[in-house]
Parts: C-alpha cells; structure tokens; sequence
C-alpha cells in the first residue's frame, strides 16, 4: 500500500489550544485521525509525525526518501520563513512536498511574505484551513 | 443555485498553446467545461470569464457582489504582481476570492514572489496544475 | 463657460457601498450632482466621468488638454501607486491636475505611502473626505 | 468662541523673503493676518505661533489640547521627514491636525516624500500655495 | 508578402503634441506612414498600433503570433515600468520583440531605469529618436 | 549624597494624560516623587528632569558629567530614533545612562525598532512600565 | 507556591568560561543558585532549564503554559535574531515573558540589533549583566 | 569691516573635555580666540556662537543673511546627519557656508557617512583638526 | 574627410573566440573590416581601437574630442557597470557616443541591468548582435 | 596523540545520495574514512560527527574545546546561512575552526552567498570538492 | 628638502578644458606650476603626476612610501566612487594622503555622494576650488 | 611540462612591507619562489606575474587560455569586490581559476563580503594565509 508521510512542524502540537480564533478547535489528534481515514478511503497508508524539532523534521524528510514515501503533506510552521537546511532536505528528494499553511500567513506580519521553502516544494495551499491539508492529500493522489 | 465566478486574467486565453512545458495542453475552454460540469455536480452554476483587460477583470469583481456569487476562483496571471486596483476591488466585497496559480510561481523568477493580491484573497493554490482550479472549487463548497 | 473635469478612478464607482466605514455613505452619483452644482454656482461647467480602466482614464486626461479644459480633479484610486502611464500623460499636458484622495492614505499599508503621481500633479488633497473634491474644485478655481 | 491654532515651523518666518520663486511673496505677517480675518468671519478666533524650535512646536501641540483648541493648522515645514518627537505629540492629543505644504513637496528632492507625521494628521493638503492655509480651515470648520 | 507589427504603447498617440522638446515634432501618423513606406520598400508589409489600453496591446501581441507576423517593433512607453502581464504576453510567443524608447529613458527620472520587459524581448533601441524605429525595422529585416 | 539624575524626554510631561491605555494613569508628578523617595531610601538624592526640547536634554546630560552624578536614568522619548547629537553627548561623558521605555517599542511600528541610542547607553529596560525606572535605579546602584 | 521559569538560551551552558571579558565569570550553576534563592525569597519556586535546542525551548515553553507557570525569564541568546519558531511559541501562551541580554548587544555587531521575539516578549532588559535577571525576577513579581 | 560668522553645533561646548584622544585639548574659548585674531588679521570681524539646540542655529543662520554677513564656518556636529530644518535654513540664504568637521568622520560608524547638509553648503573640509577652522577662513576670505 | 572611432572595451578582442553560443564567429578583425568598409561607403573614415585598460579607453575618449571626430560607437564591455572615470570622460566631452551591446544583457545576471555610462551616453543599441554596431553608424551618420 | 574534528551539518549524511551530479558519489563513512587514515598518517586522531540538528552540533564545539582538540573541519551545511548561535559557539571557543563547502556556494543561489559563520572561522575552502577537506586538515596541521 | 606628491586622477588632464562652467579655466599645467611655487616658498618639494589609469595611480603611491615623502594631495576624480584597490594602497602605507574635490561632489548625482577612500585618506577638502589644493598644502605642512 | 599560472593582483607586490601584522613578512619573491619549487616538485611548470593594472591582469588571463595553461592560482586582490571585466575575462576561458585570499575577507569591512568573481571561479581558499596558495596549487594538480 502507497505511503504518505503527514509532517507538521514547531507549535503544531498545539493546535487546537493554540490562538483557536486563528488556527480552530480541532487538535493535531483529531486532524491525524481524520487525515489517516481519508488517505485510508484512497487506497494509501498515512503516517503522520509532529515535531518542534528542526533536525527531527530533516530526519524524517530523509526517511520518506529511503522508505519509498509517494508523498509528504507539509506544514512546516514558521521554518518556512528562515530554515534552508529543510530546504536542502526537500531539494535532495525525489519525493513531492506539498506545503500547508493553515491560516492566510499573507495576512498578517510582513517577515510571514517571506518563504525559502517556497521554491523545492511542488506547490503551496495558504489559507484554507486545515480543508488545506485535506486537498493536498488529493492532490498528491491525483498526481 | 449558487453561483460560483472562475475568473482567469491576462494570458489565459492561450492556455494550452503558451508554454506548454509549463501550463499543459489543456485549453481554457476545456478547463471551463470540466470547471462547470465539476460545479454542476455540487450543485453550483459557475459563470467563467477570461480577459487581459485589468479594468475588466474589476468590473466581474464588482459584479459578482452585486449578482450574490458565492466564491470567486481568480488567477489573476501577472496581475498579482502589480495590480492595487485589483487589490482593491477584492478588498471591497464580502464574496470570498480563491487565488490560483498554475504553476509554483516561486521556482521562477524573483519577481514572481511578490504578491500585492495575496493579503485580501482568502487564501491561495499555487503549484498544483490545474488540479489547483478543482482544488479552489472544493475550498469554497466546503467552507 | 469654462470646463472642468472630475476624473475618478478604479473602484469609486462603489463609493457609498465600499467599507463606508472609510468612505461614507454618499454614493458616486451624489457626489457628481453635488460637485456640478458647485461648479455651476461658481460659473464653471463640471464634467463627470468615473472608470476602472486605465486606458479610459489617460483617454479622458488627453481630451481634457485638447477640449481646453481649465483644470482636472482627480482620484486616481489605486493607480497612484504604480501606473506610470497615467503618470506621463499627466506630464504631457498644461491642464493643472489636483488630485484627490477621500482617506488618509498614510494611515494604511506601507505600499500606500508610495505615490507615482505625486510628482506631477500640481498638489494633493488627502484625508478630509468628500470635503476633499469640493476644495480642489476651489483651488482650481482661486488658482 | 472656538479656537483655532495656526503653527508654522521651522524657516516658515522667513516667508517671502525665501526662495520667493517658490514661495511666493507673501510675509508670514500678512499670511496670519488673512488667516486671523477669514477664521473671524466664519466665527474662529485664530491664534497664530511660528517657531523655529522643535521643542516649542510640541508645547504649543500639547497646549492646544489642553486650551480646547477646535483644530490645528500645521505647516511642519522640514520637520515633517524626521521629527518623530512632534509626530508622538500629535498622537497623543484629540485635537485634530491639518498639514500644510505649500509647495508641492513630491517635486524636489527624493528624501521629501518620505514623511514621518502624515501617518498621525488627519489629513494633508500640498502644493497649493498659501490657498492650502485657507482650505485647511475650511476643512476644520466643516468637519 | 511578410508582415511587420508596428506596436506603440500609452501617450504615444499625442507624438508631436507632447514635450515636442523631447519627442520632436512629427505626429504618430507621419511615423506610420514613414514606417509602412520603409518596409514595403524592404517587401513587408507594415500593420501599426497604439492603444493606451495595457489589455489591447496584449491582445496585438497574441494576434501577431496567431496571424504569423515576423517581427514585432513595440514602444511600449511607460510600461515599460511595470507590466508584468504585457511581459509574460511576449514571452508566451515566438515571434520576436524589438523594444523602441525615442528618449534615452537612462537621462530621466532615476524609475526609468527599471524595465520589467528588457529580459523578453530580443533587444533594445534607446534614445535615437525615431530614427529608433527604422533601425529596428532593419534589423527585423536583416536577423 | 551621591546623586542620580531622572531624565525624561520629548511628550512625557504629559505622563498620565496621554494614551493612558499604553502608559497607565500615574502623572510624571507622581513617579518622580516616587522615585525620588526610592533613591533616597537607597541613599541617594534624585534630581528629575523633564523637557520636550533635544539641546535642553543635551545641556542636562552634559550637567551630569560636570556636577559628579552617579548615572542618569533616561526616557529619551522619540528622540531615541532619530537624535544622533544626544548620542554624541551621552557617548562624550563617563556618566552611565540607563535607558527607560515604559511601553514594548517593539510592539508598535516599525520604525519603533531603531535605535540610535542603544549603542551608547548602559543598557535599555523596556516594556516593563513605570516600574522600569525602579529597575534602573537599582541597576545604578547595584552596579 | 507559583513557579517561575529562567530558561537559557544557546551558549550559556558556558557562562563563566566563554568569553569572560563580556560575560563574567560567574558560572550557569552559579547563577541559577542565586535566582533560585532570590525567588524562593518572594515566595515563588523557580526551575531552571538550559538547551543549545531550539525545539527543547520550545518544549519548555509550551511546558510552562500547560503547568501554571507565572512567567518566564528568557535569555534567547543568539536564538532572538532569527527563530520564528520560538516567537510563534511565546505568541502562542498566557505566560509572560521577559527577555534578559547579559551585555549591551546593541554594541556588538549590526545584526545584533535585530530581534524577531522583542515584539511579542512582555519586555526587555538589555546590557545589565547578571542583575538583569534579578530584575527581570523583580518585574514578574510585581506586575 | 566685513563679518565671518563661526557657527558650533551640538556638543562643541566640550571640545577639550570630550573625548580629547579625537578632539583635542583645545577648548572652544581657545579655538574661539584664535579664530578672531586670524580673521582680524586679515580684515575681518568674527562672530562665534554655539549651541546644543537647532532652532537656536537656524536662528543664527538667518541672522547671518539678514545682518549681511559675507560667511559662515559651520560645525553642525551630528545635525549633519539628520536636520533637514538646517539644511533647509542653509538652502534659504545666499551667504555661503562651508562645513568643517574636526575629526575623519568617515571612519566612524556607518552613519556618520551620511549627510544631509552637504548638497547645500558651498564645500565641506572634514579629518584636517583644529586646522579645518582655520582653512576655511581662508577659503572665505579668498573667493 | 568625417571622422568616426569605433571603440571596443574590455575581453573583445577575444569576439570570436569567447562564448560564441553568445557571441558568434565573427572576429573583431572582422567586424572591424566590416565596419571601415560600411563607414567608407557612406564617407566616413572610421578608426578603431580594442583595450582591456580602462584608462587607454578614457585616453581615445579625449582623443576623440581633441581631433574633432563626429562620432563614437562604444562597446564599454563590462566597463558599463563600474567604471565612473569613463563616464566622465564621456561626459566631459561634446562627440556623441552611442553604446552597443552584442548580447541582451538584461536576460542575464541581475547585475547586468545596472549600467553607469547609460546617463551620458547618447543612446543605447542592446541585444541586435554585430548588426547593433552597423546601426549605430547609420544613427551616428543620420543625426 | 593531537585531536583533530571532523565535523558535518545537515544532510551531509546523504552524501554520494544526494545530488550526485553536485556532490560525487562518495559516501560520508567513505569519507570519514579517507580522513581518519590521513590524519593518522599525519600522527593525528580525528573524530567525526554528523548530525541534522543545530543544537547537537553546539554541543560538539563545545566538547571540542573542553577536551583539547587542535581544530576543527566544519562543513556546516545550509546552516551557514543564518545560525548565530553555531555563529556564537565558534566565537566562544579558542579551538581554530576551518570551514568547507564542498560546491561553489557562490555559484548557486543568491542567498548561498550570505555567510553568518565565515566572519568567525579562521578560513573558508569552497568549491574544491572532497579535496577541500583534505587541504583543511593540511592547513590545521600545518599552521 | 620634503618632498609632496600632488596626485590627479582620471580626467583631470582635461582641467581647464572639460565642463569649464564647474572646474575653471585654469589647465592642469597652470595649477603643477602655482602648487610648485607654493611648496617651494614653504620648503617643499612638489612632485606631480596625473593618470587615467588606476594601476598608475596605485604606482604612484607606493613610490611615495618608498622614497620618503611627507604626504599626498589626491584628487582621485570618480576613482572616489569605486577604487577598492587605490583604497588598499593608501591603507597601506603611512604617508598621510588629503582628498581634495574641486567641486561639491554632494550636489551631483546621487551616486557621487558614496566614497570608499575616504576611510583611508587623513581628512577631505571638497567643493572649494581649485583653493582646496592649497589648503591640502597648508594642511600637510602644519600637521 | 604542464603550466601554471600564479597571478597576483594590485598591491601584492608589497606583501611583507604592507600591513605585516596581517600578511606577515614573506615577500613576493619568496613566495614566488617557493611556490616554483613546489610546481616543479609536482611536475608542473609555474610562471608568475603580478600587477596593480586591471587590463594586465585580463590580458595574463587570455594568455593563459591561449599558451594552454592548466589552471590559475589568482589573488585578485580588491578587484574581487568590483572589476566585472576581469569576471567576464575569467568567464570566457576554459582554463579553471582558484581564487585565494591570504587574510579572512570576511573578518575585515563590510564590503569585503562582496565578491564578484566567486561565482566565476572554481573554487575559493580564504584565510589561511599563504599556505593558501600551496592548497591551490594542490587542488589545480589533484583535479
């Protein structure tokens, strides 16, 4: 069975306690549970890991690579904004990255435009909720 | 029905036949049609307009909060680049505004970074093909 | 009689209905009346004409010069910051413009500080509201 | 009687007899005169102070709020680009304030459009000559 | 017989009308037909067009790929600046560019520097006065 | 008795009375009273200062040096962005200066940030209000 | 009893050997005996933690929100000037938090002057060597 | 007898005492002395003052057109880096002024490169001492 | 008989040699038999000369003016983004100078676009290949 | 017998993996091991680390000072792009550090020419291949 | 007998001859002989060279340190602007080197103000004439 | 026998006399020298040229493409900050260039960060002195 490698990245753990009039209610336990069932209906295995932790994240964008992942659903939290060794992780891949902001990063402070993620990933959707990590899973199905 | 607005700016009429290396072989009229078969599924009338005209493109913002659209899915090709009139007009209604890109703009040139849209769309699709239009079909049923 | 040009820009055709927070209730049709017959009462002819186009807009600038007009109140809305084009037909004619902005600009955005008209226009009015026009329309009249 | 504070700054006393081309010939004496007579017959007193001095220009700020002052005319003069001082002054009272330029201060040197005080007035009014003084206190009286 | 689009951009309509001091005296219809006269001479055939409009210049520009012009000798004037949507029209078709500016835009205001379109189109013709559009003509011709 | 000079800059006379909301209800009567008892405790006399003008501060920092204080606790207002002469005086005596902020700078706009002070003071007790002149009294003194 | 944390960052683990001119030589241990002391004093139990780990700061900070703790006295050290992951997890909690600098790092190198956590940090104490942290204890408990 | 006006800024009060490893141990009634009996010599009255406050150097400098006097020597210590008042006195007289500066401001900081009075005094001579005084009473004197 | 110096700078005696995917075949040998021939016909002499040395390109840049030629057709090389002593040399002289330039600089590296001489040279011919030198002889003969 | 590091950052264990075409085929324990017998030949032991986590990497430094190594061979990956607190933990240890990239970093991306650590590493090899860390540990031995 | 080197860079052999309106008429023959003259009656030797070539000038300037003279009248024309090289040869010798501009480089284009020698050179006499080369005399002999 | 070149750039001729506390006491000669010998040890026949003149540097670099060089060994000196022409000269040969650097560049001002060949050259060794040319030489033979 395919595999998917659900990552999220520093303070995602708390999604849910975390400014919920910005990120919502729904906790990191619940948005793994749904995403599992959904990648489940599609016919692929979704693994999902959190961590705070830059070098763990590095470590397991490695291990999608060695483990022959189809895909990484990725919301790297604020890393995108300054973290270029997860740069250099993702453009060392083969495996597609599809980056997900929950909330319009756009919108609020002027470093959040700023992304050096945004040019090795295969694409971003920002804004849209944690719906967002629901369409990169069809997305990284369909293509 | 609710009325959903696909709104494509300056070039898209040569969809399919510019860069294709980039953009693909499908057509705009292709992509319109299975836009609104995809719309009419969900129960949703999708109007679609195209033009390389910034004033046109204004008027269908305007229209689309006076006709009661429920969503408007815009790629607004350059325009996101340059057009604070544009920025404006989205700013001015209530009908939330998916923003599109076909391509990961970011891996491009470093002017394609910048943004003048992307702080008063709701949020935004970028890198995923025309799967992204689909996708921003999807974001405003479901929310 | 002499003639006198009230040129606005993209998205005044939604004043009163645009956050009328920032712009009031007056429409742009109550504007126009209210402005003519000022006009009027001082022995001018007053002009209206409103587009989201900027093509229209340096169309208008042109004929004001060789229709003779004696000066032109413009509100570029968000053309100011960026269309060069209004720019040089405005310094590629002897028409005195005065423009005209309905908020503070400067209280805004960032990019709202940057003006490309600024340069050519004969002077500015910013942040006093409607009341704005009415003292542009003195100005060009007293000057 | 409602009291109006008209404030010049800094090389404002050397009006009409500094750079006339620009300018013009007019003394700031007979400025406050035409000032004080318009204000009177629209039923303001008109208190008129010009200083040089930065420090005094924020106690006559402060004294204006605390006089109950109905507004103020404020021609910052080349304090407008960096007096940060005279810009928290101006935040921290209720009066509003009007800047005037009498020159249009986008035509001349770059570090002119850059202005540190537009961000706290309510508005601004360049380029139109000594009219501005008059226009700005038609602008306090009818708003 | 081989066919030659001759594209001007905003303003240039009021050649020999505007800053006659800068742009010489002859009208954009003496150009016309002094172009179409050079290029029948050369065997080709000369359509030309000016648009004030950013969105008619992008449709010329489709048009003359479509209609399988050889060349295209463009002014676009000022936007030259900061058309992002005119720039991915030229770099969308194969037919090449050949940019035209009458003045030597590098003598001007320190924002004529910049060139958004320089990087798409073959090559560039500055400050020779119309003589400009004749050398572009011949080397259309000759390359 | 060894002494210690309170500083306080531009707008701070009106401690109390402006924005309340960001710096509390207690008038700069009351905290140099305040302090002064501190110091005294403490063993030392306290001198307060306040003025709104930039080369009065000046004069009072250079009265520090000449008189034998021990530190200056100083507020330098706005001044800390922009006053490149009171950092010469500061940097020209061997006096330590401690300087106060009693709201985040950093919270507030952007140019807040900058500093021309920092550089030549002590160190910055910031965004810890009133009490942060206690804070720096006992850092004088403890250090 | 309320705790307090002191968290430390990168680095400080070698205070007291590391550089001694500019730090002292009071060691790490040294220094949390003494706060430990001061706080248990004023009634409050103080943990002390220290990582050269940008995500175990991160833990400690998230650890801090979800066991009651008072607040945090934070010195980032070289962590202040780029993660945004560590500003997000301060934004993200109740607790306040205090940010302590040893020495004046305005003085050192120009890219010390930046700081992406001063804007969502209760406050600052720069420059103030080890007293900083007393005083930042001092702030906690009396605000 | 023609008069030369010898003009000290900010902090020059301590020349002698601040800093003498840049400045010197001459103090200002010295340097002031010597500077008299130069321009006596030579057929001139000199005038001298000083202060820390920019209105009162305006002032000066307006006294200076006003009361005919043939030149100005100008040490505007660190108001050369940010008083665009006294740059716009300067740039409202016609008697000339030269800036000296005793010490090589250019290897200082970085923003000690930065001046906003040069463009408008006739000359600047910076690094040379005490000497820079002498020379431009020279440089007055002769042209 | 008219006199024309057609001046090559910096690594152009290597055309031919160097890069020909950019530059072509053609030899400076070549070229400048081209050239002479192409001048003769039309009754000029034309001279030209090929340095790698800065200042041997500022001696015939004198020489130019000295001996009365009509004109200069210059490729600065590199020389065109750095060298401010040719652009004074330029500018210190009445022969109009026409720049050329083989390749398309601007579709090059970012640095490329920046050019020091372009502000004094009378045009600019960019990206036509060798035929760019021809034009700018029928410019330097037809005005 | 001396102690020399090897020390390499993130993704430097996908070395002979990643981007071959880059980096060669070499894998890091091959290596290591080429090293470990040069150094030994030398009459040095080297001791290699590898890890993806800033902090781990600290941690080394610091034990290469507590445990009297003669040098360290850093190749700190992407993290020479904005760790200063790797920038901090280099300035606080007296053990010389000697950088190497394995590509020319300045042959990529713009932002790979940013350095945070070259400013406190005693020298920088770049874009010499593995060969760099040989001549690395030749200059730690020979100097 | 003392020897001084006057040194003029590019262009300055064309004094006298280029921009008259700016430099004078003197020739740069006229100006060795008066400097000759001048020293001479002070006890010096002059020695004068001119150059248009940056390789030159850095020869000229170590000979100065090798045969023993007491300093440098420079005027380095547009080198000023550029030079990193003439900069490592004046940082690299002890011969004090005085920077002379005839004109006031400040009130030319912007780019005139950037000069990268003057953190190596003693002092800077700009704006003053052809006199500034007299009082670089003057400066050199008495200090 | 193969060739290289040793090229040494403005200055370098007075290596052991200029600044000797940061490039020691070897001169040129000696370096020469030794590095010969080293050549010669390995096989290779080293020819060595020095100058303080850019177009000598650019015409040693086409000779050595032209003489069949098998690499340089280039101290460019200050012109790795500025000269693009030698960039281009280094561009257009095949022969590959390491560029070596005896003090740490990147320790001294900040420009010296900025360095316009490295993207051109092969590779860079930087601060280690003038064993830095010995590891150049080694990496030339063993690639």
């Amino acid at each position: 069975m395919d595999k998917i490698l659900l990552l999220n990245g520093p303070n995602l753990n708390r999604l849910g306690k975390r400014e919920p009039e910005i990120y919502g209610t729904t906790t990191l336990g619940e948005l793994v549970g749904n995403m599992k069932k959904a990648a489940l209906a599609a016919g692929y295995e979704l693994t999902a890991e959190q961590s705070n932790h830059e070098g763990v994240l590095i470590d397991f964008i490695h291990m999608a690579e060695d483990s022959g992942f189809t895909g990484i659903i990725f919301n790297p939290g604020a890393f995108t904004h300054y973290s270029y060794a997860i740069r250099d992780a993702i453009a060392g891949i083969d495996v597609p990255v599809i980056e997900v902001h929950i909330s319009n990063v756009h919108k609020r402070e002027t470093f959040r435009h700023k992304s050096v993620l945004a040019e090795v990933t295969a694409g971003q959707i920002v804004g849209l909720g944690l719906l967002g990590y629901e369409l990169a899973l069809q997305a990284l199905i369909k293509t």
